[in-house]
């Protein structure tokens, strides 16, 4: 078993459901939907993330500001920078994948194409204090993280050798975490990620046929179905993907369609801190602590608003390995029901 | 760190090596190569895959044939099916993740695609004796293991829902594998699996643009070249792909054009065995007996003799973690330099 979150024979005793191919109407991408009896959340492997701090001398913590590089970005209450009296603090990686001078170089190599390393690589410290989990901080503290991730979106705009900023998280050892202070990543590239591409690509063939955009379409029906909703406010909905590729994989949409994330005004960024909570807190509760890892899909920096791009989250708690199978094939076996996931984080309540 | 295998602090004090962005000519798919002081097999966490026995009661073991469904497939020494004799043996997977009765009935919902789970999932034992690594396994037994994949796909051939036969196999538990026996996998699809998808289209584009096959030009390069070249014998090459994804990531190609694997010649299939024993014991001898996933990437069953594809396996070590960003975002981050590793494992000897 590919993606056996535990041993085969007490997985299954025969189909409790019939497997299903639902394919993800964005990206063409088909997903086997196999559910056996390892469909509540209790079946699945949990390594909690602790809440406990383990971690002694946290450079990310107050007071350690000189253990990281110099800080790019902060809240602050009038303090100085790299100074303790800040809320949220953006500072290089101090041990980055790509660097931030000199020129492209692209060059060949017979069939080969390369080009220098050149980005950024940022580190977003969540909260001056040694928070473990996102879950756990206060909305107002939320919201300004997501102000952090618009201002940084914003500045690196303007670098126009920078063609992509990807937003993600890794919550927990199990999600790559190396570091337990809650923080997030953002990695700024001279290309457009491959599944972001796809994504445009999938998008802009539907839009080119109906003139609608397929986000849009898609919120409408599953709003209109329910079954797949987690919740819904009035400017955000989130949802379980119908082609979902992993167990309880969650995407938050704003209802209104934009598709650029650093566009986002205030009304929707105070809400979003609400909405992102919530899901976590649900995540948190329905499968106890897993490890997880969320990204921000958006349009490419340069690009100008798109009609047919819609700019969402995607939340993937990591419960079940993901077998080089998958990595290799591009081929994904979900033994979880988006509907079943989708009620199960329903059920757990507001949080 | 997204893919980072030690502590941030220990892993890099600035860069010894300028990182730099590759893309793969095939799927288009960019890469960072960022490696740090990583880049030594040594640095790389392990986890050994043990290589004493563990399991009691084995399904797999000869005198247990029982334990599994029917057999589809043996090699047999004039025994009868479903007794001991054989050397190796293919089942149905007890728990499968697809079923190969019924039509597929292909339906939509709104703007989604869907069709029954219609396909199989087959089991194939590599030894009737408690081998742990196929690396262990004497030449021979490697080349009837690879006789049976050859079979079992031109008799799923007949069967015309399906479009795609995905071989694979899990070695260790780190790489998915529930089962210590030494056992291969084989999913057959009504699809195409989205990076086969791919790579179909990247390399139909170059054979309609230069009329020459891409990985045939790829051979040529790289062996003139030598750099990542693994190993080279009369009828095989394996290397290190230029766009790695993952540390170690190997490939082994035919020198001649063939778009199938499953019409290899017995010249090819002898050689072959020599060649994938090889391979997988210098990557145990290079990372120390780590876990690690391959999988025959070929041709559509369906589809005639392809001029532009050139079926190859991928060989993968999982030794660090991929975390969701890479997965969600599919962007990739490796540690070391396919050069490199490609000597590690030339000079980690014929094993």
């Amino acid at each position: 078993m590919p993606s056996s979150p535990q041993p085969e024979a007490s997985r299954y005793s025969g189909f409790s459901y019939m497997p299903e191919l639902r394919k993800d109407p964005v990206t063409d991408q088909w997903v086997i939907i196999s559910p056996g009896n390892a469909r509540r959340p209790a079946d699945f492997i949990k390594h909690p993330v602790s809440s406990v701090r383990t971690e002694q001398n946290c450079p990310y913590c107050a007071g350690h500001e000189h253990s990281t590089p110099d800080e790019v970005f902060a809240f602050r209450h009038g303090t100085a920078p790299n100074q303790p009296g800040w809320s949220v603090r953006v500072v290089p990686n101090k041990f980055p994948v790509l660097c931030i001078e000199g020129p492209l170089e692209r060059e060949g190599e017979g069939i080969f194409d390369r080009m220098r390393g050149v980005g950024a690589h940022e580190v977003v410290i969540e909260s001056p204090d040694h928070v473990i989990s996102m879950a756990d901080l206060p909305e107002k503290a939320i919201e300004n993280v997501l102000g952090a991730y618009r201002a940084r979106i914003q500045d690196l705009k303007n670098d126009h050798r920078l063609r992509y900023v990807l937003l993600f998280k890794n919550h927990g050892e199990a999600a790559g975490a190396t570091l337990e202070h809650s923080h997030s990543q953002l990695i700024a590239l001279p290309v457009v990620p491959k599944r972001v591409q796809e994504e445009l690509r999938g998008a802009k063939r539907y839009y080119k046929e109906k003139e609608r955009c397929i986000f849009c379409d898609m919120i409408r029906q599953e709003t209109k179905a329910g079954t797949r909703i987690v919740l819904e406010t009035e400017r955000f909905v989130v949802l379980a993907p119908y082609a979902a590729r992993f167990p309880f994989e969650t995407w938050i949409l704003p209802k209104q369609h934009h598709s650029h994330f650093e566009e986002i005004d205030g009304a929707h960024l105070e809400n979003l801190a609400w909405v992102l909570k919530s899901t976590l807190r649900r995540i948190d509760k329905a499968l106890e602590r897993p490890a997880w890892n969320f990204s921000i899909h958006t349009a490419p920096l340069q690009d100008g608003a798109s009609p047919s791009f819609h700019w969402h989250i995607e939340v993937t708690p990591k419960v079940t390995r993901v077998a080089g199978f998958e990595g290799g094939s591009g081929f994904y076996i979900n033994p979880t029901l988006p509907e079943e996931s989708a009620k199960f984080l329903r059920d757990a309540g507001p949080g």
